[in-house]
Protein backbone atom coordinates (compact mmCIF):
# COMPACT_ATOMS: atom_id res chain seq x y z
CA UNK A 1 0.00 0.00 0.00
CA UNK A 2 1.61 3.65 -0.63
CA UNK A 3 2.92 5.69 1.86
CA UNK A 4 0.41 8.49 2.39
CA UNK A 5 -2.44 5.99 3.18
CA UNK A 6 -0.21 3.87 5.81
CA UNK A 7 1.18 7.39 7.13
CA UNK A 8 -2.63 8.41 7.55
CA UNK A 9 -3.51 4.96 9.33
CA UNK A 10 -0.63 5.78 11.81
CA UNK A 11 -1.71 9.44 12.36
CA UNK A 12 -5.45 8.71 13.12
CA UNK A 13 -4.27 5.92 15.13
CA UNK A 14 -2.08 8.56 17.26
CA UNK A 15 -5.39 10.63 17.61
CA UNK A 16 -7.14 7.72 19.63
CA UNK A 17 -6.37 8.61 23.22
CA UNK A 18 -8.17 5.73 23.86
CA UNK A 19 -5.97 3.48 22.36
CA UNK A 20 -2.99 5.06 24.67
CA UNK A 21 -4.75 4.62 27.64
CA UNK A 22 -5.02 0.36 26.74
CA UNK A 23 -1.51 0.78 26.13
CA UNK A 24 -2.57 -0.68 22.38
CA UNK A 25 -0.55 -0.61 19.06
CA UNK A 26 -0.64 -0.69 15.18
CA UNK A 27 1.60 -3.51 14.55
CA UNK A 28 0.60 -3.88 11.03
CA UNK A 29 -1.43 -2.44 8.26
CA UNK A 30 -1.73 -3.45 4.78
CA UNK A 31 -4.78 -3.38 2.27
CA UNK A 32 -7.59 -4.73 3.79
CA UNK A 33 -6.09 -6.31 7.16
CA UNK A 34 -4.64 -4.22 10.09
CA UNK A 35 -3.57 -6.00 13.12
CA UNK A 36 -3.50 -4.37 16.26
CA UNK A 37 -2.20 -5.56 19.74
CA UNK A 38 -2.56 -4.47 23.32
CA UNK A 39 -1.08 -5.62 26.40
CA UNK A 40 -3.91 -7.03 29.77
CA UNK A 41 -2.98 -4.03 31.89
CA UNK A 42 -3.80 -3.36 35.55
CA UNK A 43 -6.41 -0.94 34.67
CA UNK A 44 -8.16 -3.17 31.83
CA UNK A 45 -9.59 -5.81 33.56
CA UNK A 46 -13.19 -7.15 34.39
CA UNK A 47 -14.37 -8.78 37.48
CA UNK A 48 -12.55 -11.65 37.70
CA UNK A 49 -9.06 -9.85 36.74
CA UNK A 50 -9.57 -11.18 32.65
CA UNK A 51 -9.15 -8.73 30.28
CA UNK A 52 -12.78 -6.48 29.97
CA UNK A 53 -14.75 -6.97 27.20
CA UNK A 54 -14.39 -3.25 26.50
CA UNK A 55 -10.30 -3.91 25.83
CA UNK A 56 -11.81 -6.58 23.32
CA UNK A 57 -14.19 -5.21 21.92
CA UNK A 58 -11.97 -1.92 21.31
CA UNK A 59 -9.12 -3.06 19.90
CA UNK A 60 -11.15 -5.54 17.82
CA UNK A 61 -13.73 -2.53 16.49
CA UNK A 62 -10.41 -0.45 15.81
CA UNK A 63 -9.08 -3.10 13.86
CA UNK A 64 -11.84 -3.20 11.55
CA UNK A 65 -11.96 0.24 11.37
CA UNK A 66 -8.82 0.98 10.06
CA UNK A 67 -9.16 -2.11 7.36
CA UNK A 68 -11.81 -0.15 5.98
CA UNK A 69 -9.77 2.79 5.76
CA UNK A 70 -7.42 1.40 3.80
CA UNK A 71 -9.74 1.05 0.68
CA UNK A 72 -10.77 4.48 1.22
CA UNK A 73 -9.16 7.70 -0.40
CA UNK A 74 -7.52 10.14 1.62
CA UNK A 75 -9.66 12.59 2.80
CA UNK A 76 -12.27 10.00 4.42
CA UNK A 77 -12.78 9.14 7.70
CA UNK A 78 -14.58 5.81 8.90
CA UNK A 79 -16.82 5.53 12.14
CA UNK A 80 -18.72 2.77 12.79
CA UNK A 81 -22.16 2.46 12.22
CA UNK A 82 -22.75 -0.97 13.95
CA UNK A 83 -20.62 -3.85 15.29
CA UNK A 84 -21.69 -7.17 16.73
CA UNK A 85 -19.09 -9.23 19.20
CA UNK A 86 -18.98 -12.74 20.05
CA UNK A 87 -16.74 -13.50 23.05
CA UNK A 88 -15.54 -17.09 23.00
CA UNK A 89 -13.11 -17.56 25.80
CA UNK A 90 -11.19 -15.12 28.34
CA UNK A 91 -9.22 -12.96 27.60
CA UNK A 92 -6.12 -14.49 29.54
CA UNK A 93 -2.55 -14.01 28.88
CA UNK A 94 0.11 -12.03 28.42
CA UNK A 95 -1.66 -9.85 25.58
CA UNK A 96 -4.50 -9.37 22.78
CA UNK A 97 -3.73 -9.52 19.01
CA UNK A 98 -6.81 -7.96 17.10
CA UNK A 99 -7.01 -8.51 13.19
CA UNK A 100 -9.18 -6.51 11.31
CA UNK A 101 -10.48 -7.17 7.70
CA UNK A 102 -12.22 -5.60 5.14
CA UNK A 103 -14.96 -8.08 3.85
CA UNK A 104 -17.25 -5.55 1.56
CA UNK A 105 -15.73 -2.13 0.40
CA UNK A 106 -18.34 0.54 -0.74
CA UNK A 107 -18.44 4.24 -0.59
CA UNK A 108 -21.65 4.38 1.71
CA UNK A 109 -20.71 1.24 3.67
CA UNK A 110 -18.18 -1.00 4.66
CA UNK A 111 -18.57 -4.71 5.84
CA UNK A 112 -15.92 -5.88 8.14
CA UNK A 113 -15.16 -8.56 10.46
CA UNK A 114 -12.32 -8.83 13.00
CA UNK A 115 -10.56 -11.63 14.82
CA UNK A 116 -9.25 -10.72 18.39
CA UNK A 117 -6.90 -13.71 19.93
CA UNK A 118 -5.28 -13.97 23.71
CA UNK A 119 -1.38 -15.02 23.97
CA UNK A 120 -0.48 -16.68 27.04
CA UNK A 121 2.79 -18.16 26.91
CA UNK A 122 3.34 -17.16 23.73
CA UNK A 123 0.46 -19.64 22.08
CA UNK A 124 -2.44 -17.54 20.30
CA UNK A 125 -6.33 -18.45 21.02
CA UNK A 126 -9.50 -16.97 19.61
CA UNK A 127 -10.86 -14.91 22.19
CA UNK A 128 -13.98 -13.26 20.24
CA UNK A 129 -15.00 -12.86 16.72
CA UNK A 130 -16.84 -8.92 15.70
CA UNK A 131 -18.75 -8.41 12.62
CA UNK A 132 -19.74 -4.89 11.73
CA UNK A 133 -20.45 -1.97 9.19
CA UNK A 134 -18.23 1.33 8.81
CA UNK A 135 -19.28 4.57 7.47
CA UNK A 136 -16.83 6.43 5.36
CA UNK A 137 -17.08 9.97 6.24
CA UNK A 138 -15.28 13.14 5.45
CA UNK A 139 -12.38 13.85 7.00
CA UNK B 1 -34.26 -5.26 45.51
CA UNK B 2 -32.60 -7.10 48.68
CA UNK B 3 -29.73 -5.79 50.16
CA UNK B 4 -27.31 -9.00 49.68
CA UNK B 5 -28.19 -8.64 46.00
CA UNK B 6 -27.07 -4.61 45.68
CA UNK B 7 -24.12 -5.31 47.76
CA UNK B 8 -22.86 -8.04 45.12
CA UNK B 9 -23.15 -5.70 42.36
CA UNK B 10 -21.86 -2.69 43.72
CA UNK B 11 -19.09 -5.25 44.95
CA UNK B 12 -18.83 -6.38 41.45
CA UNK B 13 -19.20 -3.49 39.89
CA UNK B 14 -15.59 -2.51 42.04
CA UNK B 15 -13.59 -4.87 41.54
CA UNK B 16 -14.03 -4.10 37.47
CA UNK B 17 -10.63 -2.38 36.88
CA UNK B 18 -11.45 -1.03 33.61
CA UNK B 19 -14.12 0.62 35.13
CA UNK B 20 -12.15 3.05 37.29
CA UNK B 21 -9.94 3.44 34.13
CA UNK B 22 -13.34 5.07 32.33
CA UNK B 23 -14.07 6.89 35.88
CA UNK B 24 -17.41 5.33 35.46
CA UNK B 25 -19.79 5.04 38.27
CA UNK B 26 -22.56 2.94 39.43
CA UNK B 27 -24.98 5.15 39.75
CA UNK B 28 -28.83 2.85 40.27
CA UNK B 29 -29.48 -0.59 40.59
CA UNK B 30 -32.99 -1.45 40.76
CA UNK B 31 -34.67 -5.33 39.80
CA UNK B 32 -33.49 -5.81 36.00
CA UNK B 33 -32.50 -1.57 35.08
CA UNK B 34 -29.16 -0.61 35.78
CA UNK B 35 -27.24 2.81 35.01
CA UNK B 36 -23.75 3.70 34.98
CA UNK B 37 -22.37 7.27 34.27
CA UNK B 38 -18.94 7.99 33.13
CA UNK B 39 -17.21 11.04 32.35
CA UNK B 40 -15.78 11.57 28.87
CA UNK B 41 -11.81 11.15 29.93
CA UNK B 42 -9.04 12.89 27.72
CA UNK B 43 -8.07 9.56 27.89
CA UNK B 44 -11.19 7.68 26.52
CA UNK B 45 -11.53 9.75 22.89
CA UNK B 46 -11.42 8.51 19.14
CA UNK B 47 -9.53 10.17 16.46
CA UNK B 48 -12.39 12.91 15.98
CA UNK B 49 -12.12 14.19 19.84
CA UNK B 50 -15.61 12.63 20.91
CA UNK B 51 -15.91 9.69 23.03
CA UNK B 52 -14.57 6.54 21.90
CA UNK B 53 -16.83 3.66 21.05
CA UNK B 54 -14.91 1.47 23.54
CA UNK B 55 -16.00 3.86 26.17
CA UNK B 56 -20.00 3.62 24.71
CA UNK B 57 -19.29 0.00 24.91
CA UNK B 58 -18.00 -0.47 28.27
CA UNK B 59 -20.62 0.77 29.83
CA UNK B 60 -23.33 -0.27 27.82
CA UNK B 61 -21.97 -3.58 28.41
CA UNK B 62 -21.82 -3.64 31.93
CA UNK B 63 -24.88 -1.80 32.44
CA UNK B 64 -26.60 -4.79 30.64
CA UNK B 65 -24.72 -7.23 32.47
CA UNK B 66 -25.73 -6.49 35.94
CA UNK B 67 -29.58 -6.00 34.69
CA UNK B 68 -29.53 -9.38 34.38
CA UNK B 69 -27.65 -10.24 37.53
CA UNK B 70 -30.06 -8.78 39.66
CA UNK B 71 -32.24 -11.37 38.72
CA UNK B 72 -29.91 -14.16 39.79
CA UNK B 73 -29.05 -16.02 42.96
CA UNK B 74 -26.17 -14.61 44.90
CA UNK B 75 -23.77 -17.23 44.03
CA UNK B 76 -23.81 -16.75 40.59
CA UNK B 77 -22.45 -14.31 38.23
CA UNK B 78 -22.54 -13.23 34.14
CA UNK B 79 -20.15 -13.02 31.59
CA UNK B 80 -20.72 -11.55 27.94
CA UNK B 81 -21.68 -14.16 25.14
CA UNK B 82 -22.45 -11.50 23.30
CA UNK B 83 -23.74 -8.28 22.69
CA UNK B 84 -23.88 -5.64 18.89
CA UNK B 85 -24.49 -2.32 19.44
CA UNK B 86 -25.49 0.34 17.02
CA UNK B 87 -23.56 3.75 17.39
CA UNK B 88 -26.82 6.23 16.96
CA UNK B 89 -24.76 9.63 17.41
CA UNK B 90 -21.15 10.70 18.10
CA UNK B 91 -20.25 10.74 21.99
CA UNK B 92 -19.99 14.49 22.64
CA UNK B 93 -20.64 16.12 26.45
CA UNK B 94 -20.03 15.95 29.82
CA UNK B 95 -20.94 12.34 30.36
CA UNK B 96 -22.25 9.17 29.13
CA UNK B 97 -25.28 7.34 30.93
CA UNK B 98 -26.11 3.48 30.42
CA UNK B 99 -29.43 2.07 31.09
CA UNK B 100 -29.32 -1.40 30.28
CA UNK B 101 -31.81 -3.79 31.08
CA UNK B 102 -33.21 -7.40 31.79
CA UNK B 103 -35.30 -8.39 28.57
CA UNK B 104 -35.19 -11.95 29.33
CA UNK B 105 -34.32 -13.62 32.72
CA UNK B 106 -32.99 -17.29 32.01
CA UNK B 107 -30.93 -19.98 34.55
CA UNK B 108 -28.58 -20.89 30.85
CA UNK B 109 -29.00 -17.56 28.76
CA UNK B 110 -30.34 -13.78 29.72
CA UNK B 111 -31.09 -11.59 26.67
CA UNK B 112 -30.61 -7.98 27.68
CA UNK B 113 -30.79 -4.46 26.15
CA UNK B 114 -28.87 -1.13 26.74
CA UNK B 115 -29.57 2.50 25.87
CA UNK B 116 -26.81 4.89 26.05
CA UNK B 117 -27.40 8.64 26.10
CA UNK B 118 -24.97 11.52 25.94
CA UNK B 119 -25.49 14.28 28.28
CA UNK B 120 -24.18 17.69 26.96
CA UNK B 121 -25.06 21.26 28.77
CA UNK B 122 -27.82 19.15 30.51
CA UNK B 123 -29.52 17.74 28.26
CA UNK B 124 -29.70 14.23 26.90
CA UNK B 125 -29.48 12.47 23.82
CA UNK B 126 -29.59 8.85 22.78
CA UNK B 127 -26.24 7.86 21.17
CA UNK B 128 -26.12 3.81 21.19
CA UNK B 129 -28.05 0.92 21.50
CA UNK B 130 -27.46 -2.78 22.48
CA UNK B 131 -29.00 -6.04 22.22
CA UNK B 132 -26.88 -8.97 23.94
CA UNK B 133 -27.34 -12.20 25.81
CA UNK B 134 -25.50 -12.58 29.38
CA UNK B 135 -24.74 -16.36 30.25
CA UNK B 136 -24.76 -16.96 33.92
CA UNK B 137 -22.03 -18.40 35.52
CA UNK B 138 -21.04 -20.10 38.74
CA UNK B 139 -19.25 -17.10 41.19
CA UNK C 1 -49.58 10.09 8.10
CA UNK C 2 -50.35 10.72 4.84
CA UNK C 3 -52.25 8.58 2.41
CA UNK C 4 -49.49 8.71 -0.26
CA UNK C 5 -46.75 7.15 2.27
CA UNK C 6 -49.85 4.83 3.48
CA UNK C 7 -50.53 3.44 0.08
CA UNK C 8 -46.90 3.61 -0.99
CA UNK C 9 -45.82 1.13 2.08
CA UNK C 10 -48.89 -1.10 1.74
CA UNK C 11 -47.88 -1.38 -2.51
CA UNK C 12 -44.16 -2.27 -1.83
CA UNK C 13 -45.61 -5.19 0.85
CA UNK C 14 -47.78 -6.10 -1.84
CA UNK C 15 -44.92 -6.64 -3.83
CA UNK C 16 -43.01 -9.00 -1.01
CA UNK C 17 -44.29 -12.15 -2.77
CA UNK C 18 -41.95 -13.90 0.34
CA UNK C 19 -45.24 -11.87 2.38
CA UNK C 20 -47.58 -13.42 0.41
CA UNK C 21 -45.94 -17.17 0.73
CA UNK C 22 -46.07 -16.55 4.43
CA UNK C 23 -49.56 -15.58 4.99
CA UNK C 24 -47.92 -12.10 6.28
CA UNK C 25 -50.03 -8.83 6.23
CA UNK C 26 -49.52 -5.38 6.73
CA UNK C 27 -51.73 -4.85 9.91
CA UNK C 28 -51.22 -1.34 10.92
CA UNK C 29 -49.24 1.13 9.84
CA UNK C 30 -48.21 4.87 11.62
CA UNK C 31 -45.17 7.47 11.88
CA UNK C 32 -42.48 5.35 12.69
CA UNK C 33 -43.98 2.48 13.53
CA UNK C 34 -45.33 -0.87 11.62
CA UNK C 35 -47.50 -3.73 12.78
CA UNK C 36 -46.97 -7.17 10.49
CA UNK C 37 -48.92 -10.38 11.19
CA UNK C 38 -48.60 -13.70 10.02
CA UNK C 39 -50.08 -17.48 10.96
CA UNK C 40 -47.93 -19.78 11.84
CA UNK C 41 -48.48 -22.26 8.69
CA UNK C 42 -47.92 -25.75 8.13
CA UNK C 43 -44.91 -24.81 5.74
CA UNK C 44 -43.79 -22.16 8.09
CA UNK C 45 -42.29 -24.47 10.75
CA UNK C 46 -38.60 -25.74 12.15
CA UNK C 47 -38.27 -29.09 12.95
CA UNK C 48 -39.90 -29.38 16.25
CA UNK C 49 -42.85 -28.11 14.40
CA UNK C 50 -42.78 -24.41 15.74
CA UNK C 51 -42.79 -21.11 13.54
CA UNK C 52 -39.33 -21.23 11.91
CA UNK C 53 -36.55 -18.53 12.77
CA UNK C 54 -37.27 -17.44 9.28
CA UNK C 55 -41.12 -16.57 9.47
CA UNK C 56 -40.20 -15.02 12.87
CA UNK C 57 -36.88 -13.00 11.00
CA UNK C 58 -38.78 -11.83 7.93
CA UNK C 59 -41.95 -10.25 9.51
CA UNK C 60 -39.62 -8.59 12.16
CA UNK C 61 -37.44 -7.63 9.76
CA UNK C 62 -39.96 -6.19 7.16
CA UNK C 63 -41.68 -4.42 10.24
CA UNK C 64 -38.40 -2.61 10.89
CA UNK C 65 -37.94 -1.79 7.31
CA UNK C 66 -41.31 -0.28 6.32
CA UNK C 67 -40.83 1.64 10.08
CA UNK C 68 -37.96 3.54 8.72
CA UNK C 69 -39.79 3.48 5.38
CA UNK C 70 -42.75 5.83 7.17
CA UNK C 71 -39.89 8.33 7.56
CA UNK C 72 -38.60 8.74 3.71
CA UNK C 73 -39.94 10.94 0.63
CA UNK C 74 -41.77 9.26 -1.57
CA UNK C 75 -38.98 8.43 -4.11
CA UNK C 76 -37.30 6.51 -1.59
CA UNK C 77 -37.01 2.61 -0.59
CA UNK C 78 -35.13 0.88 1.83
CA UNK C 79 -32.85 -2.40 2.65
CA UNK C 80 -31.65 -3.66 5.14
CA UNK C 81 -27.95 -3.21 5.85
CA UNK C 82 -27.72 -5.68 8.82
CA UNK C 83 -30.03 -6.89 11.51
CA UNK C 84 -29.44 -8.83 14.32
CA UNK C 85 -32.38 -11.55 16.38
CA UNK C 86 -32.36 -12.99 19.48
CA UNK C 87 -34.19 -15.53 19.64
CA UNK C 88 -36.23 -15.83 23.46
CA UNK C 89 -38.81 -18.05 23.05
CA UNK C 90 -40.60 -20.82 20.76
CA UNK C 91 -42.65 -19.45 18.20
CA UNK C 92 -45.95 -21.42 19.10
CA UNK C 93 -49.58 -20.45 18.84
CA UNK C 94 -52.11 -19.42 15.99
CA UNK C 95 -50.25 -16.06 14.70
CA UNK C 96 -46.72 -13.77 15.33
CA UNK C 97 -47.11 -10.32 15.54
CA UNK C 98 -44.19 -8.30 14.55
CA UNK C 99 -43.49 -4.42 15.87
CA UNK C 100 -41.19 -2.46 14.05
CA UNK C 101 -40.09 0.84 15.19
CA UNK C 102 -38.02 3.87 13.78
CA UNK C 103 -35.02 4.38 16.74
CA UNK C 104 -33.24 7.02 14.73
CA UNK C 105 -34.11 8.89 11.17
CA UNK C 106 -31.57 9.24 8.89
CA UNK C 107 -30.98 10.04 4.81
CA UNK C 108 -28.18 7.59 5.27
CA UNK C 109 -28.94 5.39 7.37
CA UNK C 110 -31.79 4.65 9.65
CA UNK C 111 -31.58 2.51 13.07
CA UNK C 112 -34.92 0.61 13.84
CA UNK C 113 -35.73 -2.83 16.07
CA UNK C 114 -38.61 -4.99 16.02
CA UNK C 115 -40.60 -7.07 18.67
CA UNK C 116 -42.29 -9.82 17.72
CA UNK C 117 -44.98 -12.01 19.92
CA UNK C 118 -46.69 -15.17 19.37
CA UNK C 119 -50.18 -15.42 20.37
CA UNK C 120 -51.19 -18.59 21.56
CA UNK C 121 -54.78 -18.80 23.38
CA UNK C 122 -55.27 -15.02 22.78
CA UNK C 123 -52.07 -14.01 24.51
CA UNK C 124 -49.13 -12.44 23.52
CA UNK C 125 -46.05 -13.61 24.53
CA UNK C 126 -42.39 -11.75 23.28
CA UNK C 127 -40.53 -14.28 21.26
CA UNK C 128 -37.90 -12.20 19.96
CA UNK C 129 -36.01 -8.71 19.57
CA UNK C 130 -34.30 -7.34 16.44
CA UNK C 131 -32.24 -4.33 16.17
CA UNK C 132 -30.54 -3.43 12.97
CA UNK C 133 -30.15 -0.71 9.99
CA UNK C 134 -31.96 0.04 7.48
CA UNK C 135 -30.44 2.16 3.92
CA UNK C 136 -32.18 4.74 2.29
CA UNK C 137 -32.33 3.92 -1.97
CA UNK C 138 -33.83 5.41 -4.41
CA UNK C 139 -36.95 3.56 -5.35
CA UNK D 1 -18.31 -38.11 9.94
CA UNK D 2 -20.18 -41.28 10.89
CA UNK D 3 -23.26 -42.40 9.46
CA UNK D 4 -25.51 -41.80 12.29
CA UNK D 5 -24.67 -38.16 12.55
CA UNK D 6 -24.78 -37.66 8.38
CA UNK D 7 -28.39 -39.21 8.91
CA UNK D 8 -29.66 -37.71 11.64
CA UNK D 9 -28.73 -34.44 9.81
CA UNK D 10 -30.65 -34.71 6.98
CA UNK D 11 -33.31 -36.14 8.62
CA UNK D 12 -33.72 -32.90 11.31
CA UNK D 13 -33.43 -30.81 7.74
CA UNK D 14 -36.28 -32.58 6.06
CA UNK D 15 -38.45 -32.02 9.12
CA UNK D 16 -38.58 -28.43 8.56
CA UNK D 17 -40.72 -27.40 5.96
CA UNK D 18 -39.92 -24.15 6.13
CA UNK D 19 -36.81 -25.49 3.91
CA UNK D 20 -39.13 -27.21 1.72
CA UNK D 21 -41.73 -24.01 0.98
CA UNK D 22 -38.11 -22.35 0.21
CA UNK D 23 -37.39 -25.27 -1.94
CA UNK D 24 -33.89 -25.99 0.12
CA UNK D 25 -31.91 -28.53 -0.11
CA UNK D 26 -28.67 -29.91 2.10
CA UNK D 27 -25.93 -30.22 -0.40
CA UNK D 28 -23.14 -30.91 1.97
CA UNK D 29 -22.35 -31.89 5.36
CA UNK D 30 -18.82 -32.78 7.26
CA UNK D 31 -17.35 -31.81 10.66
CA UNK D 32 -18.40 -27.86 11.38
CA UNK D 33 -19.43 -27.32 7.96
CA UNK D 34 -22.53 -27.47 6.39
CA UNK D 35 -23.74 -26.58 2.93
CA UNK D 36 -27.31 -25.66 1.94
CA UNK D 37 -28.65 -24.49 -1.72
CA UNK D 38 -32.24 -23.02 -2.66
CA UNK D 39 -33.13 -21.86 -5.34
CA UNK D 40 -34.77 -17.92 -5.47
CA UNK D 41 -38.47 -19.09 -6.16
CA UNK D 42 -40.99 -17.02 -7.54
CA UNK D 43 -42.50 -17.04 -3.77
CA UNK D 44 -39.19 -15.86 -2.15
CA UNK D 45 -38.81 -12.58 -3.43
CA UNK D 46 -38.81 -8.70 -1.77
CA UNK D 47 -40.50 -6.01 -3.63
CA UNK D 48 -37.55 -5.19 -5.98
CA UNK D 49 -37.71 -9.41 -7.53
CA UNK D 50 -34.79 -10.26 -5.70
CA UNK D 51 -34.18 -13.10 -3.34
CA UNK D 52 -35.83 -11.98 0.34
CA UNK D 53 -33.71 -11.26 3.13
CA UNK D 54 -35.77 -13.82 4.91
CA UNK D 55 -34.81 -16.60 2.22
CA UNK D 56 -30.82 -15.55 2.46
CA UNK D 57 -31.20 -15.24 6.58
CA UNK D 58 -33.41 -18.86 6.94
CA UNK D 59 -30.76 -20.88 4.80
CA UNK D 60 -27.52 -19.08 6.35
CA UNK D 61 -28.97 -19.66 9.93
CA UNK D 62 -29.82 -23.69 8.80
CA UNK D 63 -26.33 -23.96 7.82
CA UNK D 64 -24.76 -22.42 10.46
CA UNK D 65 -27.28 -24.31 13.06
CA UNK D 66 -26.31 -27.92 11.07
CA UNK D 67 -22.83 -26.98 11.28
CA UNK D 68 -22.91 -26.83 15.06
CA UNK D 69 -25.08 -29.62 15.37
CA UNK D 70 -22.38 -31.99 13.74
CA UNK D 71 -19.88 -31.50 17.02
CA UNK D 72 -23.07 -32.79 19.16
CA UNK D 73 -23.89 -36.49 20.80
CA UNK D 74 -27.29 -38.17 18.68
CA UNK D 75 -29.41 -36.74 21.18
CA UNK D 76 -29.11 -33.15 21.20
CA UNK D 77 -30.70 -30.62 18.91
CA UNK D 78 -29.69 -27.13 18.42
CA UNK D 79 -31.41 -24.15 18.72
CA UNK D 80 -30.55 -20.40 17.59
CA UNK D 81 -30.30 -18.37 20.38
CA UNK D 82 -29.07 -15.35 18.44
CA UNK D 83 -27.46 -14.55 15.08
CA UNK D 84 -26.66 -11.30 13.24
CA UNK D 85 -26.39 -10.88 9.34
CA UNK D 86 -24.96 -8.51 7.20
CA UNK D 87 -26.16 -8.28 3.53
CA UNK D 88 -23.45 -7.17 1.37
CA UNK D 89 -25.48 -7.16 -2.23
CA UNK D 90 -28.60 -8.25 -4.02
CA UNK D 91 -30.11 -11.70 -3.94
CA UNK D 92 -29.73 -12.44 -7.21
CA UNK D 93 -29.44 -15.37 -9.93
CA UNK D 94 -29.93 -18.64 -10.20
CA UNK D 95 -29.49 -19.98 -6.83
CA UNK D 96 -28.12 -19.61 -3.46
CA UNK D 97 -25.59 -21.27 -1.33
CA UNK D 98 -25.23 -20.74 2.10
CA UNK D 99 -21.92 -22.09 4.24
CA UNK D 100 -22.28 -22.93 7.63
CA UNK D 101 -19.34 -23.15 9.69
CA UNK D 102 -18.62 -23.88 13.49
CA UNK D 103 -16.43 -21.43 14.89
CA UNK D 104 -16.56 -22.69 18.71
CA UNK D 105 -18.22 -25.70 19.55
CA UNK D 106 -19.23 -25.92 23.15
CA UNK D 107 -21.68 -28.30 25.58
CA UNK D 108 -23.92 -24.84 26.42
CA UNK D 109 -23.19 -22.14 23.49
CA UNK D 110 -22.10 -23.02 20.01
CA UNK D 111 -20.34 -19.89 17.79
CA UNK D 112 -20.91 -19.95 14.42
CA UNK D 113 -20.99 -18.54 11.40
CA UNK D 114 -22.27 -18.64 7.70
CA UNK D 115 -21.33 -17.00 4.15
CA UNK D 116 -24.31 -17.05 1.74
CA UNK D 117 -23.38 -16.64 -1.89
CA UNK D 118 -25.56 -15.93 -5.38
CA UNK D 119 -25.51 -18.21 -7.80
CA UNK D 120 -26.01 -15.84 -11.56
CA UNK D 121 -24.59 -17.50 -14.67
CA UNK D 122 -22.59 -19.82 -12.95
CA UNK D 123 -20.62 -17.08 -10.60
CA UNK D 124 -20.73 -17.18 -6.93
CA UNK D 125 -21.22 -13.83 -5.45
CA UNK D 126 -20.85 -13.47 -1.74
CA UNK D 127 -23.87 -11.41 -0.85
CA UNK D 128 -24.17 -11.88 3.16
CA UNK D 129 -22.24 -13.00 6.28
CA UNK D 130 -23.80 -14.20 9.65
CA UNK D 131 -22.55 -14.95 12.94
CA UNK D 132 -24.45 -16.07 15.85
CA UNK D 133 -24.52 -18.19 18.72
CA UNK D 134 -26.75 -22.14 19.00
CA UNK D 135 -27.69 -23.40 22.11
CA UNK D 136 -27.68 -27.00 22.35
CA UNK D 137 -30.87 -28.79 23.88
CA UNK D 138 -31.88 -32.40 24.17
CA UNK D 139 -33.89 -33.78 21.26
Amino acid sequence: MDTATRTRIYDSFAAQSMMVTLGATLADVSNGTVRIEAPILPGSRQQQGFGHAGLTFSIGDSAAGYAALTSLPLDMEVVTAEIKINLIAPARGEKLVAIGKLVKPGKRLCVVTSEVFAVENGLEKLIAILQGTMVPVPL
